[in-house]
């Protein structure tokens, strides 16, 4: 490495997507983490091989630092990032909810469906892990009007543990989540729910709303997303038709994968910044629909990976920079 | 206890519903595991309180029990079902697939909805796991005409691993399945669609077919199904008329529970022989449809315990004992 | 069931050991759930079969029920199971540390080592889950004086989460506890230390004190308590001596199960209420020791199910009812 | 990057090994995976971002590649990496246990302990994970004179699944280990124990063996090893002068991590190529010892991280190229 490389501040830093940003920038040839938050842990180590302290929030300088990652719970965090950027941060990524809906001036960062807005933006809100699936699988299908739109996507999406969060519930203690599978947020009342309407309605034309349901299920896993969609289509398309499309439109991004055939599942994409998307037909006459599973790594693809992949746009570096291994 | 215990025969014990069943019988009242067959273990002790000890299925005198659980695999246990009917036994339950079509004059057992056709049988065809809760989550509405058939029922259902024998498969391997979530079977073709289209069929009165989508997915956890359902309904209905219609049709029975409000999970049943049930609305403009959850333990009510279930309407004795706890 | 049956009070009932109870009450064919009390949840319905609700503690009748299990946390419970004696309760149960000192004349209830102490008694203090499966390993050897107290004991131990309680905390979340397995309270310094230490003077039989040093781990499962002891024995003694005097000890004890060959592991015995116990020969020349393992379930025989033993014997029952599948 | 990068085989790639080899030399700067060996898999595309297929063993050309490393079951390996190396590639680690002994010239390769042997060396055996752990905590105590050799050390390990490979037996299927625990090997009959004397022999500078008692059990978890170890250690030594002494051998270590206060747990070294250790006092009178814990990922530093640091060694490389994250 030639060039000193650019400081990055991690404000939250001891939350799973915290750690996550501070774990892939240990990798990173151009970025590396010099300020690293904590409110709780302030003066204490960052476990790892770099030589750096917690300190508290209300102590940074962001004119000293490059980029911003803002990683503190929804309701906190956005407000962190906007500051952050106001106080002299080249950019800053806010990973939480909190900026989605474009407040402050935000873009939304998905790379691969609108990259333009990402290089070299401000301010990009990151978004919630499950409509980065949801969207991704469905815009090849939107954008060539594969969809019947008269009828309901069904969503049926499972996510492991660590999209929860890290703060003490019962809910979450191992003795509750091993040897259990259980839905919540349902009938579309998941907080994500806005986020995705929003996204499909954007990636279909502005016509007529997308309508879907949407039901979340908690997986007893640490990391991962997999969303099982069963697509309405017009009459007479198949599984190759929606695998052509999505192949095509993502032929040069490297990090979604459509399966030419097969199905992915977790342990295809956790530990990676990788999608994969796959479809299968199914065989029942009538109401025509094809079947497509999306699968991610929630702290990757899902948070951290994606907020590294949208800093490096907007840093104008590489793309791919500290996302492979 | 005063009557002297009756005697059973497990055929194929060394598997997880065998040995399921054997733990059942330990702690039945009137029912007793006098023999348990393995080909590999024969002259071994079963584990376990009692002095028994395996022997070869060859070996044993059907004419000495009084009833008898076949639990190889597919493809061998309906024929030794068979075979002990014949020999003597007065009763056999099959709990493989072979038997689920009728072959062999079996009785195909859910006691919740046809309890005559199996109490006093000779041979009953335990069901499928997966068909076993989406035949009782859907019974009732598709007896009252809740269901709107013209549009398909989504079944998006997940399963622990026992679910899938106890045979040395690579895929089946802690190291592959923890962390993992993954679809299999997709597009209709699990070997239980047909049997639940054929129960389908049954309880909707003969006329037109119901269609169905069902896509099961294995879950790192050791046992449990649960199963989400999209319920297509008639315009008008909601989550409410499904409770109420269900909770009626189930008012007397011990091991069906309806849930007023919220939606079960895995840790709700697992360890019981009961199936839980609820449904939620869905927040959706046009095609109505109404969000149904089923989850029960797939070695008990979606195996050895509804096996033992049935073996005691067979023999005369009440329907619950040896299956609380 | 000719006599009506026992009524049963379990304060504290939604912890995981109040859960236990009550759940092997529900098999029980003597005793029976009358009460169950909890300050957050009273006048909710407890889950399961039976009609119950739970109320608070403090509306409980005690001279309106048989026996008592008090499960609250230690630092509560013991001045509740006196209360219940004092207030007309025929006995009651400890699960928690508090009473194991003998404070309030309470009894220290291992029915296999100190069964006549326990027969009748009005106060019972239930043991701790590691103490019951150390104790209960090293009693026969200490007994027939075939450990060399001259060296420690090493008790290396495992236990799932459900030993640590239902509270919420941010080390026992799902999050961090999967794919971890970490040691505690190590160095003697478990507040289980004194309790095991005062088990080993008194099988000792009083003279010089046991030595020993005992390191728990915590394991990613939710039930189960493995611990592995290094015994330094007197020289010449193999593991063929130690199983053979411990068979001699528990040849009439039905929860007591010593192996002949091989060791035990936890899916030997969770979901029980046995300790299976097993000896292995260590190939090393110089100080001689055998490798013991002991298991058990530590929500059963490590707190519930021993509490219903106990129960069992201070009521006059059989010590087995309601304890076998 | 402005050399072109040097060119690796992975023989016998699709193991757990083999993946976790491809996985970091996706991430490696200066070495690439250009072949990837597998009768099974042969013709099939290596899963990931490269453009790699499997192919036969037999149809690699050894003399066109720059490293090898040899990720075949033990018995098969060790023959394959003397084959690379005679075959022209410059240079072959094995990761199998076959050339542990020093057979065909292998060196035995554990960087921090012996490097010089390393640094260049044409063969080298990849050191057992459970050694590497040990030999790595007890080098700096043995060298120094600090452990007390005329009694034994015990070595209470475990670890997770993936150090017994990914062939399909039926104690390894998630059925069976998902919620177990247990023992395996005991009685220093466990494969790795010659090699683990052999080391400590080695260390202790020839004298008198090194007696000590190694104990693995198998975790429910995908991938770590941790070992809890009780350290004889001469009278009036302490934690503090273990630690004191571990920290001074490993200052210059960029992967060997010695905590100051507090034991590592499998979550603070998996993931990485560290080894964590940490001391800890015990109160016991009489017989000093000292407890140890020492941490690591065994598919890393237990296999293929120190391969692949090994490998760079070798080639003149910087040690920790690729092996950061």
């Amino acid at each position: 490495m030639n060039k000193s490389p650019l400081r990055a501040a991690v404000v939250g830093a001891t939350g799973y997507t915290g750690q996550e940003v501070l774990r892939l920038l240990r990798g990173h040839p151009r970025v590396r983490a010099a300020v690293a938050t904590s409110e709780s842990q302030a003066g204490h180590a960052v476990r790892g091989p770099q030589a750096l302290r917690y300190v508290r929030a209300e102590d940074v300088r962001f004119d000293d630092v490059d980029i911003v990652f803002s990683c503190l719970p929804t309701g906190e965090s956005g407000e962190w990032a906007i500051r952050a950027r106001d106080g002299g941060a080249g950019a800053a990524v806010d990973l939480s909810a909190d900026l989605r809906d474009g407040q402050g001036g935000a873009v939304y960062g998905v790379p691969e469906l609108w990259r333009a807005d990402v290089r070299g933006a401000a301010l990009v809100a990151n978004p919630g892990c499950y409509p980065t699936g949801l969207l991704l699988a469905m815009a090849p299908l939107l954008e060539a009007g594969l969809v019947d739109v008269s009828r309901p996507l069904i969503a049926d999406a499972a996510s492991g543990v660590t999209g929860a969060g890290r703060a003490a519930k019962r809910d979450m203690l191992f003795g509750e989540v091993a040897e259990d599978y259980r839905a919540y947020g349902v009938g579309n009342r998941h907080r994500h729910v806005p986020e995705i309407a929003a996204g499909f309605a954007r990636l279909a034309g502005g016509g007529a709303p997308v309508p879907f349901v949407f039901t979340p299920h908690l997986l007893p896993v640490r990391r991962g997303i997999l969303e099982t969609l069963y697509v309405p289509v017009a009459s007479g398309l198949t599984a190759a038709d929606l695998t052509a499309a999505s192949a095509a439109r993502y032929a040069d991004e490297r990090f979604v994968e459509v399966w030419a055939d097969g199905l992915p599942s977790l342990r295809d994409v956790v530990g990676s910044n990788r999608v994969a998307i796959g479809f299968a037909d199914v065989a029942l006459d009538g109401a025509p629909l094809v079947l497509g599973v999306v699968a991610f790594d929630n702290l990757l693809k899902g948070a951290a990976g994606q907020a590294v992949q949208n800093a490096n746009l907007m840093l104008g570096l590489c793309e791919e920079e500290g996302l492979f291994q």
